[in-house]
């Protein structure tokens, strides 16, 4: 008699634990049945971005963007860069990366042209790939997600117009063959030229992304046209030189650089640089991993049935924005 | 004695219970802590789509976007339209959708200029909003996602050079009052004046957006330039009441249509229509809803801490791309 309560109780305990994990099962575990509608990745799906001068300062936002991105849909990342400024080094790494098959690759282009056939055959392996910040537009990539240079360019010109009265001679100090910077001297130049009849871009030089390199232009461009105004410099390095030679030579003139840098920042503050234009690279990180994240998974069969097939087509061009950076709004910048 | 092994019976079930779920939360239920990582909305969060002409085929697609996008993120969708194509309708209805604060909204713009002070309410009162398909750029909406319509009309004009071998007078029948709709015919203008010596523009008519009036501007187009050998839709009804006209006249040219809708795909598989561009859709009502998601969550305290700043900003413009339909295609576009 004892013993047959004993299983008894067992028995109730058991039922009651059915009824229980079953109650739960319908009113706890049912988010699983909806977020299994929402898109996830898995953690074996890796998404890597490659760059060029790896360990600058700035692809640290726009690394930070791709990570958070891959935070939000449960996949993994790896970075590679080539460490120099050297192309082939680049296609070697871009070569390594598509050997492992990854599910997608976010590559900023040193230079627009060499890297086309690389490209396109990740693209032929299945593999989706974005452009960002620097575009290579005769691959067969998928999309570029970037600052529209060009649009950068005219502002810069805006600005430092805006600082001169409209008056003056100015220079140029850029990378001469990496497309991104080739637009935006091109904006800067046209626009100068079109909207400022008081005003003339008297040199454009090649600071080779380099401080030093820089620095030694703009000595240059100030010993030859001792009345220069102002210089636009096409990326970050550049700028810090240009601010470094005007120090070195107490040249009075306005300086407007690009990116936000701790050192370009620091130079704001102290009104070595008057403006810097920040682009937007942290979305170009978070969107080039949620593009290839949707390319992959929109391309898959499983996908193609939730989804429309048209999820299989990513947009072709993100123009990710620019902000002007002066004293006034420079802390706003250190933040990140 | 009986009842008290019950007691124990009953002290024994609650415990096999407690112990049972306390393993279920630490085994199942943990994938809850991953999924706190991933930006999450909920269901009460609301984003709102405003279109015009709402019931039209066109936004179908755009619609099913921004679904699969809200979807994917476990919020909430409304869909409102002004019912006609009538500026004061779709402000109307823009104040009905601010009042209610929903957590973003996405807006094609009936034209470039009047909605802009209730675009900029919205903003003032901290909604996020988001233009798709037709741009207010004059507004302060914090992105465009969309065709880059001159380079769409680039395209058309191209493609029906190529259908006449680079010779021939042709026309547009257009929306005139709508910015997209303009855009089209400059890029098309412009590159048959620009890149085809031997083609000239003939006639740039209004269609209204509406097959009877399109037709009826055809056949006033066909009337007065008997040699006429092509015309460019701007928009899908007047491409099919342009196709109406060739057939009533027994006229036979070239007719370059745009988007997608079973009317227009119809009538290419007949032949009646040489070509459409189809336009990214989808992608316009998916990332509107991800970029409309993003700015909520990115200006959140909360959201602030986990990602970077940078994530409160969107990108300004995004090119949602274009691609040419043909007799050979056709089948494809008939798929969602």
């Amino acid at each position: 008699m004892k013993k047959l309560l004993i299983v008894y109780a067992f028995l109730i305990s058991i039922f009651a634990i059915y009824l229980f994990t079953y109650y739960l099962k319908d009113s706890i575990l049912n988010p699983f049945d909806q977020s299994d509608k929402r898109l996830q990745g898995d953690i074996g799906e890796t998404y890597v971005m490659v760059t060029f001068s790896a360990g600058i300062e700035y692809w640290k936002s726009a690394i930070k963007g791709f990570e958070d991105a891959a935070t939000d849909r449960n996949v993994s990342v790896e970075y590679r860069g080539a460490t120099q400024y050297d192309s082939h080094e680049q296609i070697t790494v871009l070569e390594q990366v598509i050997a492992k098959k990854p599910a997608g690759i976010a590559i900023s282009a040193i230079n627009p042209y060499e890297l086309n056939s690389t490209i396109n055959k990740a693209i032929d392996a299945g593999i989706p790939v974005v452009l960002f910040d620097s575009d290579a537009p005769a691959s067969n990539a998928n999309a570029f997600l970037g600052t529209n240079n060009y649009s950068a360019g005219v502002t810069g010109a805006h600005k430092i117009a805006d600082l001169l009265g409209g008056k003056g001679n100015v220079a140029v100090i850029t990378l001469p063959n990496q497309l991104n910077n080739k637009e935006r001297t091109n904006g800067f130049v046209e626009t100068i030229s079109n909207d400022y009849p008081n005003m003339k871009v008297v040199a454009i030089k090649d600071g080779k992304g380099d401080q030093l390199q820089s620095e030694k232009a703009a000595i240059d461009i100030i010993k030859s046209y001792p009345d220069i105004q102002g210089i636009f410099a096409t990326e970050a390095n550049g700028g810090v030189g240009i601010a470094d030679a005007a120090q070195s030579l107490k040249k009075d003139m306005k300086i407007i650089s690009f990116d936000t840098d701790k050192r370009t920042l620091d130079k704001i503050k102290e009104g070595a640089i008057s403006a810097s234009l920040a682009q937007g690279t942290w979305n170009m990180g978070y969107w080039s991993l949620q593009f290839l994240f949707q390319h992959h998974h929109g391309n898959s069969e499983l996908q193609a049935d939730r989804q429309s097939k048209q999820s299989a087509v990513i947009p072709d061009n993100v123009d990710t924005g620019i902000s002007i950076v002066t004293k006034e709004n420079v802390e706003e910048y250190y933040a990140d």
